[in-house]
């Protein structure tokens, strides 16, 4: 794991400077794009050029079964990982709709589930375990099952960078993981799991107490305060969350910008943030979550998501959906024509 | 103007229905894709298919001046409105970027400069007087300027129709437009000046004050308390906000969905609303405005706006933004499978 060390990339100053003054020449009073501004500025920095664009769109979801799961802490069976698989690879998921009419490169990694998918066209084997162990009772990986995610996830965003893409974004499904998603937070942000859990895919109220009092015991179980950032993850976390903490730091290691989902990725993000501090440079928030938790964990980051969608899907859904309104903030700044072009009166 | 008496378009109930269940069987976890639904749903029912699409958007930028401008309301010149005309023909504006972005349908229409634009390529000449009078020493509008205005809209919408367009987005550009629809938003909210003026364009503290005494004096002076809709409309209004109102109007006689800009198409939604109840059920609101009113406005109106991106910059950006929003939610309800159809167990 010794990439782990590797520094983050750094976005030039002097360009983010360049693009900023370019936002301030074109025909709009100053500001008014709001956040298409900013996300122009960034990825003409990051791009080296007054015309960024994204074209190449880079989705991996990453898919694991959670031990956790017999818990009865979802209300959806576990066997729905391995059928959400299939229906990935099929073409019906959201992602799937979304990454077609993104045009957008889509790939799914399977890391462990309980009931096999068997071969799948544009499913890559990663195959970890059937599933994490049930961190009720004991850590749900051991040392060498989170290496083995961390370098499933850097794998993926290196194939995102052989095949040029200007942005990654990395998706989860994996039935119970708002449970193990939320016991990470929990630790992170130093929170009661009752601050925290919420309805995952449709818990009632009964539903969520359960969860957080099934997280609230498995944190006393593991000590969980005196617990490390990378064993935060071990403990607690998924092969797929873990999937996504690798990819997420070796994109800001790499510099290629990554569009973060909502409350697995944003758990994820936050793991990567307390393991590699600063990679969050090249994170962009994609989206609040329903999620009621998600709010806290972005505030911990100090993330302002692009747009409330009241979305809580997961799978990427909400990064995706994004995709254009950063599209169009790169069209923006490339094409728009300033006042000494058009001929149009400054501010007076 | 008898054809404002013709009723509102109706939304068939069982269609809403219809779609409705299709998103409860479509392969996420019921809600999971928030606003998405929401929009598929009234999108499906509108063209009563499960296979909804906006392929065709219709976007009418309006154009004017306003006599308020004297007042020394905008942190820009006035010359600006003819400046920007020239500016969408050629196609330097933001709303000229997005529009080709999105294959969109873009016209301009000049209602009236204080300097002339002369003919150009994209721009329909409707001028009415070269400027509304200034409504801080009389109505803006005369009974007759009102009704051309209202008219100039209709015919945009018209045009669109022959044009099958799938939605009507209308835009306006008239510097000092902000000061005329934050007075007609007073009168119709109940509200004082100094709750609703903002920057604008980027006037400063002492700015928006001026502005905002500014419109109290001229309530005053009018009598704002004692005019109907219409009335507000032609006293302190603006010919482009009137055209938006008629064009909103007629849209939904017409049963053509309009997605709603920012602060300018906000008052003119309202004016709609106010004149011609009900007709809103046609009406997406695309976002809040970063100017500090809208949200008021938007309050009054029960309206949820798609996305905040902190824009304030009018012509239709706001609206033309979040159309993939709106693309990607019909295809997710035209192309994702059903629980069935991928063979996915359904939550317990």
């Amino acid at each position: 794991m010794n990439w782990l060390e590797q520094p983050i990339a750094v976005i030039s100053e002097a360009a983010i400077q360049e693009a900023t003054e370019r936002q301030q020449q074109l025909t709009k009073p100053p500001g008014s794009l709001g956040k298409l501004e900013e996300l122009a500025i960034k990825f003409s920095a990051i791009q080296k050029t007054q015309q960024p664009q994204v074209k190449n769109v880079h989705i991996s979801i990453f898919a694991a079964d959670h031990g956790i799961a017999n818990e009865n802490v979802s209300a959806f069976p576990q066997v729905v990982t391995t059928e959400m698989i299939k229906n990935f690879s099929r073409g019906g998921a959201a992602i799937s709709v979304l990454a077609i009419e993104l045009n957008a490169k889509l790939e799914v990694i399977d890391l462990g589930t309980v009931v096999e998918a068997g071969e799948l066209e544009g499913v890559i084997s990663s195959r970890i375990a059937p599933s994490t162990a049930n961190f009720a009772q004991q850590a749900a990986m051991t040392e060498e099952q989170l290496i083995e995610a961390l370098n499933t996830g850097k794998a993926a965003v290196q194939r995102a960078i052989e095949s040029s893409a200007d942005i990654f974004i990395g998706g989860d499904m994996g039935i119970a993981n708002t449970t193990s998603a939320t016991a990470m937070a929990c630790v992170y942000l130093d929170k009661a799991p009752v601050d925290l859990a919420g309805p995952g895919t449709g818990l009632d109220k009964k539903g969520i107490s359960h969860k957080a009092e099934v997280i609230q015991q498995a944190l006393g179980l593991h000590e969980a305060t005196s617990l490390n950032a990378v064993e935060v993850l071990r403990f607690f976390g998924g092969f797929e969350i873990a999937a996504l903490t690798g990819a997420y730091i070796y994109a800001a290691q790499q510099g290629l910008p990554v569009m973060i989902d909502g409350f697995i990725a944003t758990a994820a993000a936050l793991a990567a943030v307390k393991i590699k501090p600063g990679c969050d440079v090249w994170f962009i928030y994609a989206h609040q979550s329903h999620e009621p938790g998600h709010c806290l964990m972005l505030e911990a980051l100090k993330a302002e998501p692009l747009v409330n969608m009241n979305m809580r899907l997961g799978e990427a859904s909400g990064a995706a959906v994004v995709i254009p309104l950063l599209r169009q903030a790169c069209a923006l700044h490339a094409n728009m024509a300033t006042f000494a072009e058009a001929g149009v009166s400054n501010s007076e």
